[in-house]
């Protein structure tokens, strides 16, 4: 698979030119000038032999690497398929590339001594355990970085959804249904965005004058739904409807309703953050809000290349939020 | 953010010793003897300034980057998140770190560019498109590769799961409940996958004594199953099961059998290749049939470690593989 890899030396030797004379126009060097018919037969040494300049040393004289990071928490979390596609486009359309990888506390460590300086033109962290001791090494190395989808508790420096927003819609959507009591299944205790979604679901109660709660706090799995819904269930009055933080703790929380023997609207009627592909082949198909993840990813390429050193940020995207009502909400008994 | 860096200089002058002493330490050059309190006096320098050393100049003196690619066709498809799990770990095993990016046509040029010689070790393709030219450019750039999770036409390069094993194992399960009409809902036709899963639902079809078919074609997400399966119950006499080559189009598949007015599985047993954490917790739920992906992303990585220039490799990881049944599969309608 490996051969004796072609060389600059070699390309110079074809095209009859000095290295200095292709390493030139590989780097678009305008300080010399170069006469078309020698660029053109440079060019055609370079095809010819399948010359790729090493990388590595090519970043070690331009400022930039083209290459931007995202890392995320949990590759399983199907919310940040959308976010990732988002953040490709934006660093293609800026001719750069990006990857990336699981923001876990050991991972990261190794992740910045291999995308250190030079090599990276900055990173977004979208859940990054320890932000202040990794914001500090970041700012040493001098890598941009901004948090995606969660404010980090210690610096202010990231770009969110306005989860607040899509809470209230779904809980004003359950209101007008003539619901009145809308119980909330929170998302883990600790997470940014289930602490902007309860903030949410607080505010749309009150502006409707209901009782808040019961609230439950869940993991955003499956499994963690599943757990909370059972829990929210057996905490005295049932609830006609809930408000579900996320959209696969959601699934679970249909089946834990399912398992006590309730149906889906009939009995309790259920609304999600995150819309999915498969939120509408579920059974009954699930009602969400819409949010602009992948707007999310673009916007955080975008930061990444105009943001001037120490600046701080805490932007709110700016970016269409929609409930799609499905068969998952319906009027509560005594209305229906 | 950014501020002058530190450079080996600055290091130097604090510890009060050479550059190259600075450089030595760094890079635990065994060459030359430096004595202990001179070590420390540099690894306290390096410290204090919060100096990293540049890893771009480095990988042009050391011959790895310590870093694997893996590129993978879709991030919204669920099964990538467990691949790209054990790809990680195994990197990490390796003191590596692994990054990831989509694997479309234009996108992977791009990359390439990117991640050239000297910044990584090895890419792993899980789907790249126009596998030849691809091969030959990394050849030429004398960067190892391996094909994951696909065989590609025109090289002999990769590691696969045992796809037709796994497909005759949901079969075999079908036809123990009692079933005589298992139709299939493939994947799409060009995936390797797909071509792998419908050999292996023929394989044991035939050696049941059944007639195959009907097979239809569909992709690999709930959109595509749910017409594909559209068009299965609409071709001739019914089936009384169906083996569907992917999980997610199994979502789709289910809500187009309860659109047409049946049950799961009292009129159609569904059962699917992947096992996924959401299936357990479907209505009603899935049976599948468990993969080693996790495994699958290891085996890549380590390859990527042992491979050979110019070696072939045609492995089918030997990793267990398991029938999970739930409520979606019971014995066909004329025997229940």
């Amino acid at each position: 698979m490996k051969r004796d890899r072609v060389t600059l030396t070699d390309v110079a030797a074809i095209a009859r030119v000095d290295r200095a004379v292709v390493s030139r126009v590989i780097n678009k060097d305008p300080t010399l000038n170069i006469r078309p018919e020698t660029r053109e037969r440079v060019l055609a040494a370079i095809e010819q032999l399948g010359y790729r300049p090493n990388v590595a040393a090519r970043s070690l004289r331009t400022s930039r690497a083209h290459m931007f990071g995202l890392f995320i928490p949990d590759f399983a979390n199907p919310v940040y398929a959308e976010i990732i596609k988002g953040a490709e486009a934006e660093a293609a359309d800026q001719g750069s590339v990006l990857v990336t990888g699981s923001a876990t506390r050991a991972g990261l460590g190794e992740y910045m001594d291999r995308l250190g300086q030079g090599r990276i033109d900055g990173l977004l962290l979208a859940g990054a355990p320890d932000e202040a001791g990794l914001a500090g090494q970041l700012d040493r190395a001098g890598i941009p970085w901004i948090m995606l989808n969660h404010r980090g508790r210690t610096v202010r420096r990231y770009v969110i959804l306005d989860d607040e927003r899509a809470a209230a819609l779904a809980v004003e959507h359950l209101v007008r249904l003539g619901h009145r009591r809308v119980a909330h299944l929170a998302g883990p205790s600790g997470a940014d965005t289930a602490t902007r979604r309860s903030a949410g679901y607080s505010a749309a109660m009150r502006a409707a004058g209901l009782p808040e709660g019961p609230i439950v706090a869940a993991g955003y799995t499956p499994a963690g739904g599943a757990a909370g819904m059972a829990r929210l269930l057996a905490a005295g009055e049932r609830p006609t409807a809930v408000f579900v933080a996320n959209v696969a703790s959601a699934i679970g929380a249909m089946q834990a309703v399912r398992s006590a023997g309730l149906e889906i609207p009939r009995h309790v009627s259920i609304v999600a953050v995150h819309d999915l592909d498969l939120a509408g082949y579920l059974s009954p198909a699930l009602t969400t809000v819409r949010m602009p993840l992948a707007e999310l990813g673009r916007r955080g390429v975008t930061l990444l290349s105009v943001l001037k050193p120490d600046e701080t940020v805490a932007e709110v995207l700016d970016g269409p939020i929609e409930l799609i009502p499905r068969s998952s909400t319906a009027p509560p008994p005594d209305r229906s």
